[in-house]
């Protein structure tokens, strides 16, 4: 069968089961209203004053009694720093458990380490929002004997909702929390701010580990995660390196071209019509997204106007602007610098959100859906506007979904900002090797070879151009850029189906296969 | 059958279904250690950008589209103040709704004027904590067709957890609100502080109304109710009369015998041994009490001892001690004045917290599970230490279980306060006429005619008496109080059952018969 974007979707897939097709941003949920099944969380009893306290992390994981065939959870709040997966899936392997489904609500370069245990069969799935590295490229070699399933930051509070993650085991590091597994990440040696995507985990995993380095006297505050949940507690030496929890691809750029296509599309948002007074604003994080919110504050200075919610990742930029009284509110799922966190710890209008909250499609109003303005980035973007930013010029995992498509498909205002093309590597072109956002929820291109707008808001192209913005079909922008860096060799791939892209509410926008080396 | 208390429990209850006889205060959680079953909560969808606002009350309901046999849900917060329990089911009432199970957290002589709802087939069946005036005296006569529900606060979360209420609307009061529905007690002209027992029934009711008499300016901050649960939005002109909102038996007593009684128990406290650093501490509300606690703070200064948490039911003395830093913390589930409130909105040590985290027994770790000292009132006890705190003399219903039974099973020690007798009417007898909290719960009884310890904690009776206390058998006691009073007669009751007391496990402690009048 095909999905409405034409791309082929087995009806089945060893190791997922049956495949429903994407129909469209918000056709399913539509039509499922209030009608997609939820699974029970789990019960739990202990009887009084027992402790949960254990001496190691291997302690911990032993009285959870892991079983070969388990699913292991765990956040990415320490992004590049975490030391906390790789240090469990080792324990893990050590006691001998096999085929273990791996969902951490993301990975990064920091579980390269985790190949070993890719390749002998400890890990033999994952669902995960990203993956990079090593991993990425060997699961697009097909290192892994079933699919990798890739969700956005919704789209997996919907998964464990309705039981397509059923969690056995999450382990949960925090910087700080009690002896009773109230946790927190605002404070501590490892602060990373919030906790938002560990929420879910910790309500739906059979059982909870809390580990920390920094264990402080009851009760924890604040209590981003709640002992209610947790069955152990465990301090370690370090859950991770601080110093690359913070940083990385959360700087702003000082690339000459990402701050021109900055510039440009915060000219973009200024003409749209879109930011006025009461206004909610989000960014993505690298490249020129970040950039955009410090000429955004510009304007807003320029021109008198308040918003209201800065939603996200958030970055020191966001917390000045909160500071400033440019906002009121900022809603926060991640946060990028230890600034960020002490804002979070404070400031009763720096909102430590859930992802449920935060993007989950299947409830009653999460935050991407009041979302005025958001500006993403991408990995190659095509004719029609579909976005990919998972898959890299050579077929290999090198992204994440995460709240991507979230956010495009509830802002009024998408912008997507990238350069036309990196080296000799077509941005803009005719089709992208994945779809993980669909063209019509970006209203807008923004590159430093012109600006494009989707024929769906032509009324949006005639504010553009009523503010003097000259707009660019984007088929002559892909046709301008295929005549720069020649057309773009496709990439080979065998017909084995290595990972699936899930749109958030559950269908299939589309699949990776195995490269050929 | 008989329960473990030799009650007689039948096997089925028209309007209840099959009934698990109690079996020991913590005897079904060892056996059902993990395997109780819980219930999916709902899934929800809404469109972006849409409205959650209504103009009145009737729109909000009839959006809901309710329907004769459905459960509707409230929580107790406003108290004696509370317009919000009436007004809701009057409209329902006008929109021909019929069959209606309430299940509020509780009830109080505020909702006298629901009684023609109860005579009309409006209302067929009740949940709730505790029930009190007209409406307990109804119930008792037999008004109701299917029988009365009591549950403690811990077990109503269970109740929901485990789909024995299953909510379809949930109307909530908050004293502040915003256009989406997020939600605080803490201030606004109706103030009532914690929300905690209004928690699981937004995540849980099929639909959720969210009614105000103060919408704010998005986002409302704190947010002890959040959007996402939240279908509807209505401001009213008022959600109850402030000035019975905050008050009532939540004032401290100055019953010269309610103050001697206190006195004894706190001695009593202070010599038990468990009036040690770090200590946990909980009074219940009313009567003596509440004063235990002043006395409480006396000591803690004079011995410069310092405790670790104030649980409850939380009252300005527990702020006071709080502010004084004679404890770290307060986990506030249900505030009763107007300074509990404001200390709640500010100050991060004194935590809101969901009546599940208070009390449910089934999760990680319940605050009643990590009490040291709980101190609390009683309507009659008997010589096996059982406890009634819901049918007065006349066998009407005019209490609650509330936390007793909770907070009873779960501290190192619990110490009921009541006088030996009221009027002619005997507390201390033989046998009472409803159990609320099972003797086993119960370390130690303080009247004014005398102390009486359960043999079942031969170590503390020591204590007392190395303390200089004299502890006298309870038998003594109640032939002492029998010959001021004399012998009470029996309630007459018919062999028709009313209602069920549920254990906070599920299991049915003892049952209501109708009286006869």
């Amino acid at each position: 069968m095909k999905n409405i974007l034409n791309i082929e979707i087995p009806d089945n897939l060893n190791g997922i089961g049956s495949l429903e097709p994407f129909q469209g941003a918000f056709t399913k949920l539509k039509k499922g209203w209030m009608e997609e099944k939820t699974v029970p969380p789990p019960n739990k009893a202990k009887m009084p004053h027992s402790s949960k306290l254990c001496k190691t992390l291997r302690e911990a994981i032993e009285k959870t009694k892991p079983y070969s065939g388990m699913t292991v959870s765990f956040h990415h709040h320490l992004r590049g720093g975490d030391d906390i997966v790789v240090n469990s899936i080792r324990i893990l392997a050590e006691l001998g458990i096999k085929d273990i489904t791996l969902a951490s609500s993301s990975l990064t370069s920091a579980h390269d380490a985790l190949l070993p245990f890719f390749k002998d069969g400890t890990i033999t799935q994952v669902f995960s929002s990203g993956i990079r590295g090593e991993l990425g490229k060997a699961i697009a070699q097909g290192v892994l004997p079933k699919p990798f399933v890739i969700h956005s930051h919704g789209g997996r509070v919907r998964c464990v909702h309705t039981g397509k993650i059923k969690i056995d085991l999450a382990i949960i590091a925090a910087s700080a929390a009690d002896e009773e597994g109230n946790a927190t990440g605002t404070h501590g040696k490892s602060a990373f701010g919030s906790m938002g995507y560990a929420t879910i985990d910790s309500w739906y995993a059979k059982q909870v580990v809390v580990v920390t380095d920094n264990i402080v006297d009851y009760p924890c505050v604040p209590q981003s995660i709640t002992q209610n949940y947790i069955d152990y507690v465990v301090e370690v030496n370090s859950i991770g390196d601080p110093t690359k929890i913070a940083g990385g691809s959360t700087r702003i750029t000082k690339a000459p071209m990402d701050l021109q296509i900055a510039r440009l599309a915060a000219n973009v948002i200024e003409k749209s019509g879109e930011l006025k007074e009461g206004f909610s604003f989000q960014v993505g994080a690298g490249g020129a997204s970040l950039a955009v919110a410090k000429y955004i504050r510009k304007i807003m200075k320029k021109t008198n106007t308040k918003g209201s919610f800065v939603l996200g990742g958030v970055t020191s930029v966001g917390v000045d602007m909160l500071n400033e009284g440019l906002f009121s509110s900022i809603f926060d799922v991640q946060s990028f610098d230890a600034e960020v966190s002490s804002s979070l710890m404070k400031n009763p209008y720096h909102i430590e959100i859930p992802a449920g909250v935060y993007a989950n499609p299947f409830n009653c109003g999460c935050m991407t859906n009041k979302l005025d303005i958001v500006v993403l980035g991408a990995l190659e973007i095509d004719t029609d506007f579909n976005v990919n930013v998972i898959t890299g010029s050579e077929g290999y995992v090198r992204g994440a979904s995460g709240g991507h498509s979230d956010t495009a498909s509830g802002a009024n205002l998408t912008v997507v900002v990238c350069p036309s093309f990196r080296g000799r590597i077509p941005i803009v072109k005719e089709k992208v090797h994945t779809i993980v956002t669909p063209g019509e929820s970006i209203d807008v291109l923004v590159t430093e070879r012109g600006i494009c707008v989707n024929p769906n808001r032509p009324e949006l192209k005639q504010n553009l151009i009523d503010g003097g913005i000259e707009v660019k079909d984007i088929h002559d922008l892909a046709k301008e850029v295929e005549g720069i860096t020649g057309k773009a060799k496709p990439i080979e791939t065998t017909d084995r189906i290595v990972g699936i892209v899930e749109y958030r509410d559950g269908t299939v926008i589309d699949v990776i296969r195995q490269v050929v080396e």
